[in-house]
């Protein structure tokens, strides 16, 4: 694999954010109403791009006003889907402390997925402060409010201007930011799910454990086929045993007592059909560190479901992401049959618990002596 | 499917030839000395644009100076690779005449796999008249050479300025053109092919049978790996059996005397994993006219193939597409042994008479009474 993991002789592997140049906006947009806004509609003022080239290697980073990007109509992002994204939130405490949550896992999951893409490698810390001075220049843009947060998008685009199926000469990597409230526009109702194996979400030897733009491009028709069922999301199945992998962008728990009697929570291994997702990592994290239950990373069908709900041994079942935290899951439409999920009082105590949890984790100092490595402060409010 | 298959109310399903606004270049580049041209890496003068909103529909097509796109940096395209390509060519014969080759097929495909990428229905008889105009506009552009021709690439965008995972309300719709000589590199040598299931092209439940960008940025990894084992594409295999299904971007051939004796033309079924090429469809429409030897869709697994090599049952194996039509296959190296496929003088037998036959389709009037079907001329040159 020496061909692809190597850099080209002379190029750094580093956007170097000591040569950070800053552009500031002429004008300033009006900061939106949290309250009804649609998740990912609203973008701050600014953006970081950072050109890379296979002769020159990393360029200057920029942060400028935002506004559209200029690409060769060849550009290997829109044929060949030579991309990947990453999804993190910048989080506001009562004090106005800004905060990321573990940026870090977000750029060694985007390296790997870099790597898979055939897109270069790059400086995660340099890269991380980068995405730091970009949201400094756009604090205002980070909400003052426990429900909402900055949400942060790193984009990675391969932008080789001809059509040859190849690995690009050239890319952009980009970062643009936007306010959010909750993902769902249901707020925080439980979730009703479509679980058929007609669509495939990822398979062994495909990119599922990557952020590449085609794993979601390739859902959004099973999406509306779910709608057509009267469902919001796909419960993504695999295999002729129809094992339990996803829930639509998310990854997926049950908490439940197993075959064996024993309370515990349980979450897909991440054996290449599954995005290793960061909020997945932190409830795994979490709840290993209370030690009240078993916590297992396991292969879950939906026969073990549907006998474990005729048996009552299903406590709660949830979808974790970045864009929603938890998302607890009601009801799930399968072979004819609606599955209905336990759901206290719309959320579940241990969803509610983990929501709790990890906002506190990413809104204020609570327990920040314990989980500081859950999180890197930016800065207080000038 | 109603929500997915019918258009919104008041909107026009197709971007109207009629409309059609033609602003002219007022340069024009200088034409490529076509010898030593790297495929899909010049470009005519002119491109194609049509946008399109969910709720104005189409809007008028555009024939204007090759140059950038401007795209809001939440494109969908770009992170959820909400995307699809077309490849198709146009040919000059010695007479001047220039001509498309099947090209509502293309258009067929390419609504099948805007069905599939949840963009918008068109209509595919304004848009290869659109298409039409475009290579008429840069009709200087279409090669006076029987081995070289006019790439023409439609490519289809999804361009929603959101995040959220769903249906895109707004989508560009664009035609740039390219001439071409020979795809590969090496000219019409046979290629030498890894084939390994450690990545899998396509599968059940996806995309493989559209022609979406995800299923090509996620096979470039592949075709590094296996030029590490000095192999120039990857022999793409599915299942546990080791199925063969696909030749990098190519469709896959094998000329044999099958299990029982027969003289046999095989390729895979179009069952969901394999792209209904254009070419492919060609050559099994001309070689079951012929009727010289059986032509079948079916399964062939790695065993079935090394173990007719064992027996001296193989007699050619090759690769089809629009931008290389037929591509002999050299060797194969699969777990570890290098499997040599028969290939007299390089471009064997079969190979050679179906690459002279659609050639001339494309190029001449040779049978052309008998394959109008296969062609639309465009115009002689003025």
């Amino acid at each position: 694999a020496s061909c692809r993991a190597a850099s080209p002789p002379g190029t750094a592997t580093a956007p170097p954010a000591a040569d950070l140049v800053i552009e500031l906006s002429q004008t300033h947009k009006a900061k939106p109403d949290l309250t009804n806004l649609v998740f990912g509609t609203v973008f701050s003022d600014h953006m970081l791009t950072i050109e890379w080239t296979s002769n020159g290697g990393w360029q200057k980073p920029h942060i400028k006003p935002f506004g559209n990007l200029s690409l060769h109509p060849a550009c290997s992002a829109m044929h060949y889907a030579v991309q990947l994204f990453e999804g993190m939130k910048a989080y506001r405490d009562a004090d106005d402390k800004v905060r990321l949550f573990r940026p870090m896992l977000n750029m060694n999951r985007m390296a790997n997925s870099a790597e898979r893409a055939c897109l270069p490698a790059f400086d995660r810390a340099e890269l991380v402060e980068c995405i730091r001075r970009l949201v400094q220049v756009d604090l205002e843009w980070v909400p003052k409010s426990d429900s909402a947060s900055l949400y942060i998008r790193p984009t990675f685009l391969g932008t080789e201007p001809s059509l040859g199926v190849k690995k690009p000469s050239r890319a952009l990597l980009y970062v643009i930011l936007s306010p959010v409230g909750s993902y769902f526009s249901t707020g925080a109702k439980p979730v009703s799910l479509w679980a058929d194996s007609k669509y495939i979400r990822a398979w062994r030897g495909g990119t599922g454990d990557c952020k590449m733009g085609g794993n979601y491009g390739a859902s959004i028709y099973a999406q509306y086929e779910a709608a057509d069922y009267g469902c919001q999301q796909v419960l993504w199945l695999y295999g002729d045993d129809h094992q339990i992998t996803e829930v639509g962008t998310m990854n997926m728990f049950l908490f439940w007592n197993n075959e064996n009697g024993e309370e515990e929570l349980a979450t897909p291994p991440l054996d290449g059909i599954i995005l290793p997702g960061i909020t997945r990592q932190s409830i795994l994290e979490l709840t290993r560190k209370w030690g009240e239950f078993k916590v297992c990373e396991r292969y879950l069908t939906m026969a073990d479901l549907r006998c474990a709900l005729k048996e009552g041994r299903v406590k709660e079942m949830f979808g974790s992401g970045t864009a929603c935290v938890v998302s607890p899951v009601g009801r799930i439409l399968y072979q004819g049959e609606n599955l209905h999920i336990p759901c206290q009082d719309d959320f579940p105590q241990l969803a509610s618990r983990l929501m709790k949890e990890l906002t506190d984790i990413q809104h204020t100092d609570y327990s920040i002596e314990i989980h500081t490595r859950f999180i890197s402060i930016l800065s207080p409010l000038c």
